[in-house]
């Protein structure tokens, strides 16, 4: 990729910065794209941060503000004048500024209100009050609203006089006089008609929408789903109060399969990026789970404890112990992952159950079979032969091998119902992941191994 | 979300089709998405589909016909006229027509290039040389490209004469005599810049481009990082040959994340989603996994056999090897997960190898600390006082406990580190995620344990 290397970039500038060259440091930012310059800035500490941002142009500097981390964010504006706040906070879109609010102490969000202008305040304070994750709070209020009744020309020079200010000129939506949501119109579209056509004839009718307070995953899986470059948001009324871009969208896409994946390990989702978590809040995102985990597996002591005698007397049984159990989570979690996936993108929902069910058993049953002749070979051959482990017989081996089927069928099946049944019951599916499948299979391996040492050896 | 129920509307569109109210029908499509049109006729069945398809105007069947199900798009093309599959191909744009021949066999490819005009088959079986999953294999090469001596009026003219077949006209890209990359315009400004102003004033020069050989997921990452809605493709002599819209990176980021997730549950990636995978198929993809894993738990069942004998005397350690290899493989896994999607992300690079380990180490401290003063007290109240199980002892409660701690911070750690030395020995870092980690994770937690009960209990 053509880009430029910001570690790279960041000697280059401490030089020019020690030689006071601020002319050239000025013209190299210039060419550089706003989210480089945040990373290279970030990199040059507290003292030369505030000196480096004061040399780029108003525009460059609000964008590159709003790609810096909210600590850099915070020194900035400690350190900023309240003009050069307010420079910042004029070229900000509406939902930027809701962001960086967010982010701040009280006594910076009260500064940033101050500074901006009336109408933007009460924009602010409006968003802030949308659910956190909802559609909402992820809108802007900058977009472009035609009368259905303008002409293409019309609309193209209503287009051109608000342009500076909306986030995306390309998609803009008809409403009538009650503002509520009729269609939308692209600016293609706009350009491809005759002057005097009328909006009415070319807009589009089959408008995707969103209500305030769906939530945000709606909103990700409507941008992948339909191939959008924005998506309106309305009110109860359906009248148009926002709308979301794609640039938004994507960064919506990346945090919930984040959330997904930290989900399906047992981690509690934060909002913050992995370096920036203290320890503490590394552990509390991660203990909960481990504390539920690690009691619930009680229940497998409680099994090998009642079985202590028989184990006790084929102590080749409890060796193959290990194996069972993490072939039985493995092959769990592989269906609920799978599951958990095709249903969080869409492609799957609850009323596939017995298709899944169906598939996920002839798989099972591949896999068991498989997987139950190798080990068997395995055992003969690796255990028995070359290690000489005499108390391994033909009949331990048949125990092992036969508990190892069962186990990966029960397995899989567990796998691909729960979280099914997680999605039916309003709970988020991706919590039946790997720990908590192979939890149950433990269980569930153990007693089989148990009922089936005891038909097959008398124990 | 307001939009159509795929499914309710399937059982209205079946009893309008017995009531052959074609017109009807018509009228009810013209007003649908694509992809719902695609999703309602899938249901259909293969009588009815073709019927079905014929209805829609030329263009909303392109649209519909490119978000079918590959069965359901070579069923309609089997069943096509030469000059019916001249209307479609016509229609689509060339990266579409790309994917659509990558997934036929290949007779059905040979009536689609014989159908396409000969120029759109020259671009496609220029882009079908690219390899799998780079930028080139999922670029278009429909874009509007610039002069930098344009005027902007003339440029906005140049734009409305070709729009009808540009992917997008949003950003338009300037290049010199010999194709040569040198910026990018955006409508926008085109818009906003008076008639005479000339290209090179107005153009952009921080372009972001890709080769047509670097991966699909840096072109995902380059639109996440720079918030694009298009991104420019250029050869190695930086000529541009084409770009990749916002849509298609889109699905790039889905399937990535998706790869991400199969592995960590160790499944070998499919392009196929879940319910159109044959259950032999996903056999494929998952014993390979298993089987190395299952294979690999024989040295557990070693160190288990290699103490035999203190088990045997010290019956209740046997009972807690379950919940230490769970609450260690659950505790290396979150590790591990964590570092794999800050990798992937980009939140996170080798260099910050350890700044990663030191903070890993302080929360496995955390975690060691609290999980086992819980166990502690948990198996004195529950195992020892409610179910008055006297063969454990302090002793042996110690012996669990102080194991179980030793195992966390060593499963932490192994969690961590193995992601980022996979991804600095250029192997893929999703590999070492849950699986992995626990088999490693067992072996070490069984060294541990049997290492403090011989210290302690003098095995």
């Amino acid at each position: 990729m053509t880009e430029n290397n910001p570690a790279l970039m960041t000697s280059t500038i401490e030089a020019l910065i020690d030689g006071k060259k601020y002319l050239t440091l000025r013209d190299i930012f210039v060419t550089m794209q706003p989210m480089d310059i945040a990373i290279v800035l970030g990199q040059l500490g507290e003292n030369r941060l505030p000196l480096m941002f004061r040399l780029l142009p108003k525009e460059l500097a609000a964008e590159t503000f709003i790609e810096m981390d909210p600590d850099e964010q915070e020194l900035l504006i400690r350190g900023f004048s309240d003009s050069e706040l307010k420079d910042v906070v004029d070229e900000l879109y509406v939902d930027d500024a809701v962001d960086l609010i967010e982010e701040m102490p009280a006594n910076v969000v009260k500064r940033i209100l101050k500074s901006a202008d009336p109408e933007m305040r009460r924009t602010i304070n409006e968003l802030l009050n949308y659910p956190e994750d909802s559609a909402g709070s992820i809108m802007t209020t900058e977009y472009v609203s035609l009368r259905p009744d303008m002409t293409a020309e019309d609309a193209i020079k209503r287009i051109r006089r608000g342009a500076v200010d909306k986030e995306t000129i390309y998609t803009c939506y008809v409403t009538d006089l009650s503002r509520k949501l009729i269609g939308y119109v692209t600016l293609k579209a706009l350009l491809l008609a005759e002057d005097d056509t009328v909006i009415t004839d070319i807009m589009g009718t089959d408008t995707i929408s969103v209500t305030t307070t769906d939530d945000q995953e709606e909103v990700a899986n409507a941008f992948s789903k339909y191939d959008l470059s924005a998506l309106p948001v309305v009110d109860k009324e359906n009248r148009l109060v926002g709308i979301v871009t794609v640039d938004d969208a994507i960064d919506v896409m990346e945090e919930e399969a984040t959330e997904d994946i930290e989900k399906m390990a047992a981690i509690t989702p934060t909002d913050k990026p992995y370096l920036r978590l203290t320890p503490f809040e590394i552990w509390k995102s991660r203990i909960p789970w481990l504390m539920l985990l690690m009691v619930s597996a009680t229940f497998t002591g409680i099994i090998i404890s009642s079985f202590e005698s028989a184990l006790a007397k084929w102590v080749a049984l409890t060796a193959f112990i290990p194996m069972l159990m993490d072939t039985g989570g493995n092959t769990g979690s592989q269906a609920s992952v799978s599951v958990i996936r095709a249903l969080s993108i869409g492609d799957l929902d609850f009323s596939d159950f017995f298709r899944v069910v169906w598939k996920e058993l002839r798989v099972a049953v591949l896999c068991a079979v498989s997987l139950a002749v190798v080990n068997f070979l395995k055992i003969q051959l690796v255990d028995v032969m070359i290690m000489g482990n005499s108390s391994i017989t033909v009949m331990v081996n048949l125990v092992i091998c036969i508990t190892l089927a069962f186990t990966i069928i029960c397995a899989k099946l567990v796998g691909c119902t729960l979280p099914l049944i997680a999605k039916r019951i309003g709970f988020d599916p991706a919590v039946m992941a790997s720990p908590f499948i192979t939890t149950i299979v433990d269980a569930l391996s153990l007693l089989i191994y148990f009922q089936v040492a005891s038909l097959l050896l008398g124990l």
